[in-house]
């Protein structure tokens, strides 16, 4: 198998392979955090560092030069019927929720969760949230087509893991599914991070806080009732935790 | 109200003094990690660091002198029955659960833990779990009475929660529900640590992870069957969490 990701994606394909006994490779854009490269390395995947604008291509070569399976990390049906998962145990925990916050990056996440979320419970709100560096998500829902942002510009959030424009696929999905959709500044990520890391004691990375500093910052701009925001993301840099964790 | 603790009662005391409007005072032995004293006082608390040895008559000098009542962190029939309410929680979540492993300091969490879970679910083992250098709970209960451990002993562990020695209400409850002891060493506690927060994404401070110390070094000690550990603590000093992150 190979893929192409930054994060949990790719960790969770290298998991997924061990555990079949498949090689595994998974290619990762320049710039993303340590960890996440250890992480997927210590998960006993090869991994394939390119340029940001290389990462499709470059899996799409190794696929086919080595003859394995190209697993999509958003673009894809079957991935975002896993990750609607994520929808389907919100409902079941959360019977009474009014308000779902879900990360958007790619959009596979933030389409299972709003897709299975919607099919459940259609009462409940479901509202993106995107950082304001890498807005592209509501950009394209204003447009009604895939708006795509230049990677020197969504390259500027902490929040590296959403800093990849959304499909076709994802835009269907989104349009149809989500209530609405919110950004945040990276002063306001940071300040989610910390409150999450010293307060409710998870670690997170900054792609994770994003739900939870809509939560603090925005919520003039959110429907009222009780809120379940989705925190995914916990391959955060050490240095920057226990920054954090002072904070 | 006033109290003696290094960690998590100081700052349970705090948080309720000021919703209640109260004066609050804690008194800190010397030597507990500096994010611990910074909580209490973000919290509104007045904090006096004393020596490990004089934080119960300190307490207790300032209670009288300032008319103020003082809430024992552990030996108390109140705090134990408040501490009972983990092992109401674990019994209603985790219904198929065989096996409770909790921490043991001054015993109170244990005792509060063990008489709820045996009085819900008497066939669930509860097992208490201390470091090796502050093993008094185990010499106490194999001795039928309280053995006070030195200081210059209970403090070569880092797990700066579970120093204290137990008391005779918390032996007895402790003779009465636990179904055995183990202890674990220092390399064990770090491992444990760093796997919490790599792996589970839990921000833990070492008296929080010798449950699950336990449960990776010490399984042939244990029960078999499903299990829960009681993890404690999150006020770790963020230069420890950093390097955990990376181990």
């Amino acid at each position: 198998m190979v893929t192409h990701s930054s994060g949990n994606h790719g960790q969770a394909l290298a998991y997924a392979a061990r555990a079949a006994g498949a090689p595994c490779t998974v290619v990762i854009p320049e710039g993303a955090p340590a960890i996440k490269i250890d992480q997927v390395r210590a998960l006993g995947a090869t991994v394939v560092i390119v340029p940001p604008a290389e990462r499709l291509t470059e899996a799409r070569r190794i696929a086919e030069a080595a003859g394995l399976t190209l697993i999509p990390p958003f673009d894809d049906r079957s991935i975002i019927a896993g990750q609607g998962t994520v929808g389907l145990e919100i409902v079941e925990q959360a019977p009474d929720v009014d308000v779902v916050l879900v990360p958007v990056g790619g959009g596979g996440l933030a389409s299972g969760t709003a897709a299975a979320v919607k099919a459940l419970a259609p009462h409940v709100a479901v509202i993106g949230v995107e950082p304001e560096y890498a807005a592209d998500a509501r950009d394209s829902l204003a447009a009604g087509e895939v708006v795509v942002w230049d990677l020197a510009d969504t390259y500027r959030t902490s929040a590296d893991g959403l800093r990849t424009n959304l499909s076709e696929l994802t835009l269907a999905h989104l349009g149809r599914y989500l209530d609405g959709i919110v950004t945040v500044t990276e002063d306001e990520i940071r300040a989610a991070n910390a409150r999450l890391v010293r307060d409710a004691r998870l670690v997170v990375e900054p792609s994770g806080a994003v739900t939870t500093a809509a939560r603090m910052f925005r919520a003039g701009e959110l429907p009222g009732g009780r809120t379940v925001a989705v925190v995914s993301g916990g391959n955060i840099d050490p240095a920057l935790l226990a920054t954090l964790a002072t904070l």
